[in-house]
């Protein structure tokens, strides 16, 4: 089966999908982006990202194409076209293809709309099981981390430095404090069983994964603090993980080569998962907080 | 006459130019960028912005396809193809086209070279006669200011709020102090006749224009002060200006509303600009420093 993708309206075959190099995205990364999960064939917490999304798009006055109804019928219908089990819609809106110039092109200039999916195991993800280790590096972001933005160079030079280490993800730290993962949101469980976030701010993307989790927790009992927290802290922590919409709840089991906890996947964390998956697999996630 | 850009080692008519939707210029910002001024169908400088051109790639580790060599003769070939006389030659270098995902690409993978030219008033700009106004605005950019990558989503709106006040430029400001213009070097001319622009470092992009404006100033035998300055000495200050690629030297007559000394295009800095036009259009710019 050809691959499928989505280009301003229309669905074409992958090798056929090009944009102009006037595109803005291209030329400023003056776009906005979300990623979300499809379990079972079925989109995951799509409303949630749509309505980030939108945020997003707001935030730096592009205008959003579609209503939430007609992005869920596009996403789902490309996940359709590509027989997608597991795996993401990748969806990128940008300020369209104009003559370069760095303000805004002419008002009614048409957004430029991608879409494509990823094959991806999520449900029974191997790393899940094992846990993954992390580094810290400097968080060298703009300060508007709350938009959602295709303009990503310090997240990819992060990502790229967890690579070279050989592990999954890098945490991003400002002033001493943990901020986020370069593509996820960082947790820590204290030795008195305190999930712990960063709070929402102009610091860290508003995650989606993110929220559903601390809805999980807080029907599990744990107490949920959002407040920052050092590396130190972290290092100390008995559990610790991070979420996003590809990786849900993911375990992790060792910060700079400092084993957390016992070294392996811990309970609550575990159970954050499982109970994450059970809804998203019976599409129950939206309603469960609605 | 059609117009001629290149991509990927090609000289193509601008409608048949595009590149694949994986490509990571388009999806994470992941690619550098230089744009140098043509004057009487000469490049300008040029030697310089493709050393920062080298500089920049090296600093996200994309390998420069083209030599020097190479670079220049591909970008004057562009020029006379377009037949321009005044104008912008921009070339952008990305990492290449993979499918989605932070770190790099396999080793190997090509990287994409777009190139393309702006026919624009350069030595004539009307612009410089009467001088131009400023807003000044926070300044949201990344830690990594010294890298000229095409993640340049903070300029965008910067620009975008200057041009929605009417005015030419944003400078932008960190710490009460004047980092740089949006897409320009900042400078003063304080009342004793100092000509003042900050110092390199991460925080402000290493000005091609900035750095032959400074020996022309010493030339000219005024005290050039690598320093940080504030808004409140802007304000104060005898003459201002900003310098880049495509304005060369620009007067700024007034700042957040504030005129600037007469409210008029300084004596200092319309000297500044002649001399530099004057060098440029010899050819003799990169000769005299070198």
């Amino acid at each position: 089966m050809s691959r499928i993708v989505f280009v301003n309206g229309a669905f074409v075959p992958y090798e056929e999908a090009s944009i102009p190099i006037m595109d803005r995205g291209f030329l400023f990364g003056d776009g906005i982006y979300e990623v979300a999960a499809v379990i079972g064939g079925r989109l995951v917490d799509e409303a949630a990202h749509l309505a980030r999304l939108d945020r997003s798009l707001k935030a730096i006055e592009i205008a959003n194409p579609y209503s939430t109804a007609q992005w869920t019928e596009l996403m789902s219908e490309l996940a359709r076209r590509n027989d997608l089990d597991q795996g993401l819609v990748y969806v990128e809106v940008t300020r369209g293809v104009a003559e370069r110039d760095f303000p805004f092109p002419p008002a009614g200039t048409p957004p430029t709309v991608v879409m494509f999916t990823q094959a991806k195991q999520i449900v029974g993800a191997k790393a899940a099981e094992t846990g993954v280790a992390v580094i810290t590096t400097p968080d060298l972001r703009w300060k508007r981390r709350d938009i959602k933005s295709v303009a990503l160079l310090a997240q990819v030079l992060a990502k790229q430095e967890a690579a070279r280490a050989g592990v999954a993800e890098a945490w991003m730290v400002e002033d001493g404090y943990v901020t986020e993962g370069s593509s996820s949101t960082a947790f820590i469980i204290t030795r008195d069983d305190r999930l712990v976030t960063r709070p929402l701010s102009n610091a860290v993307l508003p995650g989606i994964t993110r929220l559903a989790v601390m809805k999980l927790a807080d029907e599990m009992q744990l107490t949920v603090e959002e407040r920052l927290f050092t590396v130190e802290e972290a290092l100390a922590a008995r559990e610790a993980f991070y979420a996003s919409a590809s990786a849900i709840v993911m375990p992790v089991v060792a910060i700079d080569g400092t084993a957390i906890g016992e070294g392996a996947p811990g309970p609550l964390t575990r159970r954050l998962r499982a109970l994450y998956l059970d809804l998203a697999g019976d599409g129950a996630l939206a309603s469960r907080f609605a």
